[in-house]
This record gives C-alpha cells, sequence and structure tokens, in this order.
C-alpha cells in the first residue's frame, strides 16, 4: 500500500524569515527515499488554532502527518497539545521521560523547572521516541487512520530523530524493507547524467534510479523495495553496476561522502601529504580539506598567493614567468604546484590560478578561466578549467572542486582532466 | 489597515527534497519588514489541482497571496493558469512581454520555441512585473479582494523580482512609506542584545525595533512608517543612535555588508594591505576576505600552516617557541602573525591557532580554544578566543569572523578584544 505524507512545521520563526525550513528539505529527502509521496508541506507559526487548523486540513489529504517544532516549554508544548486535541487525546505523564528530562538537566547542572516536565506528558498510548539530542521527546501514534509524527524543530535534533527514530517508525508501515544506495559523481550534470541514464532510469521499477544535483555534484540513488535487506542489495547489485560502466571516472564513489572526504581517505590510505598553492580560490581548496576531523595527519599547510610578491616569495615562482605568461596561465600553475610542494614539504601540491571576475584580468583572460596544477614525486599535471562566466563565488567553488577532483583521479591513477 | 499574507511555492522539487525552500524565507523577512504579516506558507507540487486546492485555501486566509515557482515553459505555467482560473480571469497575450522574450533568446543567441510565448500570456488586466534575471516575467493583479503576485521561482530571480518589482509593489497598498535600517553588530548573542535592549523595544511603535540573529552576528532592524522618506528617516534617527549607544564597539556599521566588506572597505580608505596565518581555520579567513571582487587590492596572501614544519619553515616560528608552549599558544599566535606581516610582505597580518575539534589536541587544550594575532607596523596584539564544545564548523566559522572582527577593531580604533 503507498503512503502519502503531509509536513507541518511550527514555528513563528519560519515565518518572519528568519530562518528557512530545512527540516521539510531534509524529512522529504528521506519520505522520498521510503517511497512516501509528500504532496504538501505547510509551516504555521505558535498559535494554537492556526496549528489546529493546519492539522485538520492536512490529515484530510494524507495518511502520515509529520509535525517539526512547537515542542519544548518555550511555547508551551503547543504542537503536542493542538495534535491531542485534534485526535481526541488525553496527554498523561509519562515516568521514563521525566527521568530522561531529570537526567539530562542533572548532566548540564542546570536547575529543572517545573514547565521543563511539561515535555513528559505524551498523548495516551502514544509511542515516546526517546531524544538524545535534545530534551523534547518525539511522539508517534496511530489513530483514526492517521500515522502521526511530532519531532523537535531544531535542525540537527530533528535530523537525528527523523533518522533514529522516525524513519525505523515508518519503515515498518510499510512490508519487506526499502534499502537505498547512492553513486555519487563528479564533473558530469543533471541533465548529462539523465540523457545517459534516461532509458535505465524508465525501465526500472524496483529499484528505481533516480539523480540528484546537489552543488557538490550530481547523485544517483537506487532504491530497492524487498522482504530482506540481503535481497534488497542484490536487485541494487547490478544496477549499481550499470550505473558505474555508464559514468566511468566520474564516479567517485558509492555511499561515501564529499569529495575533499574520499582524497583523504585516499591520501591516508596511501600514507601521503597534500599541500596547496592558491590564488583565485584563495584559500578554498585548503578549506575544504581541513573542514574535516583528522585532516591534520594529511594536510600539511598551504599558501594563498593572491598578489604576484607572495607567488614569488614564498613559492618561488619566477619574476620572469609572471611577466611573460603572467598570473593566469598554465606556466605560472605548474610553477605553483613544484613551489608548493617545495615551500610546504608535502607528497602532493595543488595549485589554482585563474579569474574569478567579475572583471576580465589584466591580460584579457576570460572570467571562469582557472589553470590547476598537479605535482608530485614524478611529476606534474595542469588542467584546463573553463566555468564560464557564472558568479564569483560560483567560479571558485567549482575549481576548487575540480582540483580535489584532479587530486582524486591521480590518487586512484584515472585519467587525469 | 494592516494586510495579511500567504505564500505558495510550486515545485515538485521542493517535496522531494532537493532543494530548501529558501524563497519563503526571503519574502518572508521582507514582508515582515513590510509591517506584513505571515501565518502560512505552503508548498505543493506541479499539480494542477493541488495548486488550486491550495490557492482557494490561502485566498479565504490572506488578502495578499504571493506565489513562487510554476511559471515558464517546462511546468507549462501551471500557477499562472491556476491562478488564472481560480480568479476568474482570462489569459491574454502581451505584446511587450513577448518582445522582451524575443529579445532575450536572441542575445543568448538560441532559437525560440512557441511553447516559450506562453510566458507572455498575462491574466487580463494584470500588471506586468518585467524580468530582467530570467524569461518568466511576474504578474500582479487584486480581484475579488485578494491582491496577487506571481513570482519566479529559482532564487535569486525570486530574490531580484521580489526586491525591485514586488515591494514598490507592497509598499503602494499601505499609506506613507516604511524605511528600515540595520544596525549589525559582533560579538553579541542576540539574547544578550534583547536584555539590553528589551525596554527600548517594547516602548517603541514607530519605528519598531526587532533583532535578528544571523550566523554572521545579531542585526537590528529599525523600520519607520511615515508619509515620506524623510519623515520616516527623522524618525529613525534618534533610535539608531540610542542603539549605538547602547551597542557601543559591537556595532559594525549600519546598513553595511558583512564584516569582511566592512575591513576591505577600512582597509582601501586607509591604504593598508593584509595577509593571514591560519591553523585551525585552515584558510578560511582568506577565503572570506577574497569572497569580495576587488580584493586583490588589499589582500596579500595568506599562509595555511597546518603542520609545525609549515609554520617554521613558511612563517619562521622558532621550533624552539613551538616546543616550549605547543602550536595552540598565544606566544605562537603572536610569532604566527610578525612572521605572516614578513613573509608576505603586507601592513597587517591576523593569525589563528586553536583547537578546532573533534578532539583536545596533544597538550590537552580544550576544544574551542582559539587565539587569535595581530601584527601591524606599531606592534603586536593577541585575542583569547573561546567557543566552548561546540561543532567544528561554528568554532572555525567564529573565530575566522572573530579574527576579522579583531581586524576592523585595529582600523577603527576600537579597543582590541
Amino acid at each position: 500500500m503507498s503512503h502519502t505524507a503531509e509536513l507541518i512545521a511550527v514555528g513563528t520563526e519560519l515565518l518572519l524569515g528568519n530562518i528557512a525550513n530545512t527540516d521539510a528539505q531534509m524529512i522529504s529527502e528521506g519520505l522520498s527515499q521510503l517511497g512516501i509521496n509528500v504532496y504538501y508541506h505547510t509551516v504555521v507559526g505558535d498559535n494554537p488554532q492556526r496549528v489546529r487548523q493546519a492539522v485538520e486540513i492536512a490529515r484530510q489529504r494524507a495518511d502520515i502527518l509529520i509535525t517539526t517544532g512547537g515542542l519544548g516549554p518555550t511555547c508551551d508544548d503547543l504542537t503536542k497539545v493542538a495534535i491531542a486535541q485534534a485526535f481526541g487525546k488525553e496527554l498523561v505523564f509519562h515516568q521514563e521521560s521525566a527521568q530522561r528530562i531529570r537526567d539530562r538537566f542533572a548532566a548540564m547542572g542546570r536547575p529543572i523547572t517545573e514547565n521543563n516536565y511539561q515535555q513528559a506528558m505524551i498523548p495516551q498510548g502514544a509511542v515516546v521516541l526517546p531524544n538524545d539530542w535534545g530534551t523534547a521527546p518525539g511522539v508517534a501514534f496511530q489513530a483514526e487512520g492517521t500515522h502521526v509524527i511530532l519531532l523537535p524543530g531544531p535542525p540537527r535534533e530533528c535530523e537525528m530523530m527523523f533518522r533514529y527514530r522516525a524513519v525505523p517508525y515508518l519503515k515498518q508501515l510499510s512490508d519487506g524493507v526499502i534499502v537505498s544506495r547512492t553513486v555519487k559523481t563528479f564533473g558530469i550534470g543533471e541533465s548529462a547524467v539523465e540523457a545517459q541514464l534516461r532509458e535505465l532510469m524508465n525501465a526500472l521499477h524496483n529499484p528505481t534510479l533516480a539523480p540528484y544535483a546537489k552543488p557538490t555534484g550530481t547523485e544517483l540513488r537506487i532504491t530497492a523495495h524487498a522482504g530482506t535487506e540481503e535481497e534488497a542489495l542484490a536487485l541494487i547489485a547490478p544496477v549499481e553496476q550499470q550505473v558505474k560502466d555508464r559514468l566511468g571516472d566520474k564516479v567517485i564513489g558509492v555511499d561515501v561522502g564529499s569529495l575533499e572526504e574520499v582524497c583523504l581517505a585516499l591520501l591516508k590510505e596511501k600514507r601521503l601529504t597534500v599541500g596547496t598553492a592558491e590564488s583565485c580560490t584563495g584559500g578554498l581548496v585548503a578549506k575544504l580539506l581541513t573542514d574535516l576531523p583528522g585532516s591534520s595527519a594529511v594536510f600539511q599547510g598551504g599558501i594563498v598567493s593572491y598578489s604576484n610578491s607572495v607567488k614569488a616569495g614564498a613559492l618561488g615562482v619566477p619574476y620572469d614567468l609572471l611577466d611573460r605568461y603572467g598570473a593566469v596561465s598554465p606556466q605560472v600553475a605548474e610553477a605553483m604546484a613544484l613551489g608548493a610542494r617545495e615551500a610546504l614539504g608535502c607528497d602532493i601540491a595543488l595549485s589554482t590560478t585563474g579569474v574569478a571576475g567579475p572583471d576580465l584580468d589584466d591580460r584579457g583572460n576570460p572570467v571562469g578561466l582557472v589553470y590547476l596544477g598537479l605535482a608530485w614525486a614524478g611529476g606534474c599535471h595542469v588542467a584546463t578549467y573553463q566555468g564560464g562566466r557564472v558568479e564569483r563565488e560560483r567560479i571558485r567553488r567549482q575549481s576548487a572542486q575540480t582540483a580535489l577532483d584532479l587530486l582524486r583521479r591521480h590518487l586512484t591513477g584515472a585519467p587525469l582532466l
């Protein structure tokens, strides 16, 4: 049986535009992975009548109702009270939840006030979803043909509660299991992926294959529905192989993290260190690599050589080269990478030099033209990235990621760009 | 008369969780600035019946209806058709819009297809909101007591169309003008701001004063409603002065951009150059400064000295100092800033060294402890930032921003941290 879910976010801060409803995005993505349709999202403020009205409308349109926010003492547990009334449920005291709240306050060394215990009041007969990431417990129950799940609003809490509490509950609603694997790619757009895989996507029903355009690259999600996890994985395997075969070295991995995580893992495995010499990306490649905990094991350091004097002084790029070819040239990209390897004492160095815009450089190089250098013990390679005349931020992000892709290709023996 | 607006976003990509509804956040913030209440947001997919149903519900609850998305040929101009039906309007051909579409395609050198002209069909009697940022024009009209505004969905297009087309239209709905000024602060949380300004905020009605917590710092928006812009500004001025007096050197400016923009403008004005030496922030300070076009005029370069060998080699931090005090120490922060000034040939250097987590460093320094150095021709100063045990990303962002705040304070003569 196919289910339809509807999301209601409760919070005046959403209506004032203080924050975006990222909870809805996260939950919608998760529900689509479970094969559950979503037809509407609603956002409503901290107002009991309006929350109640939103619930009444939503329950007529969906058989799964998921609320986010409006739990906890600052809003008088608004959502729980409104939901309990809408479904004719009493709120009863839940001893175990009260104990968890007491323990949490004790651990933080903060005094507990009476209104904190309100969070331990639970709609009669509901399943309590323990919250290990905050104080307000979640709740799930079925009443009058509707499954209702209440989750806290703060994005991180909501994500953890959805992933570890709501998803297992929702999985019970379907027969069998739903399993997904995600093939991550870099350097190929969603429409090019669709063009290559359209026939396969259209031919498939179980598993399904769907592309997702993310700022970090196109992802392909293969989702199977089966009696057991093993059966689901067996359905996924041949499709995963087909996708990998078609997309070749554009695939950075399956169920992996970001490109920088893939690079870091490869560097650790091969016991190699890396360093950076950045001009147009201005520190972004170094920033991406050091976003990750444990990066100090492989990342030595970087030089942001924005001015020619720093290119010459810190990286040893000959002034002669800068004069002859200009800072934005394959020759300088190469000299920067070679110089960084020496200056930073690393096994592999990445360099970037290009025109991030909005204006052309003084030699008339077009906005979006970036040279990426890679130097290693055995040699040096320069790739050209032509991002086109888009926003500065996008040129910088894309060229930083392309530099990391160059590193990934080098480390995996794939053809360099 | 006070107005109530409701937002309807049309797009299946929102229901699949591919993107968050950032249009709703942007518009809600803008409406709150205009003094217009928002009680609900709705998101609905590319489905004519469901869009129609969402419109019918919304028009009973609000007198201003703003839709985003569902314009343009890929979705058969879904929203425009549904809205026209709901309000009993014919769609008529708008010659001027057709010409704009033709010109745009000609400028891009792309052939125009028949379905592109669908975008030139406009509800009879509606005001066309010309779109200078994309192909689908916006539309505004009043019918049966409701003001209806249709905007395109892509976030940047939507933002420009809202700011430059919808806001002027909405301003006509109120008598007189609404003017806002935003006081930006750094280094003071929303609750501390509220504690200091609560009485003032409660006492005010015109202008109003409201705090907004942003990741980049707390903002205070002063909004006045008056007959003319001059009258509104005259109402704002004394409140602005009071806010500045109370918050003192936490104020980075009024109606200014980011902290890095403020720093860049100050550096340009004083004809000074800057450079960075980063450990725990791993290139983020350099990245923030170079996010801005024109930064090459004042930013010389930076060194990301993640390993001790780079601290010693590229920055000249004595090994002796690293051994004696450890990399995370005020002594090393100072030596890094002094070394960067020399190595990069800049007037002012900023340095960061600290523990971004998730683990303590090898000397047992706690997660979140960061030393920030500032070196200039006349001396050197080290500030301590204690961010507490929060996520790595947040520690890095906050300490990078605090380093920039140190620079701002130095450049404006405010007390250093």
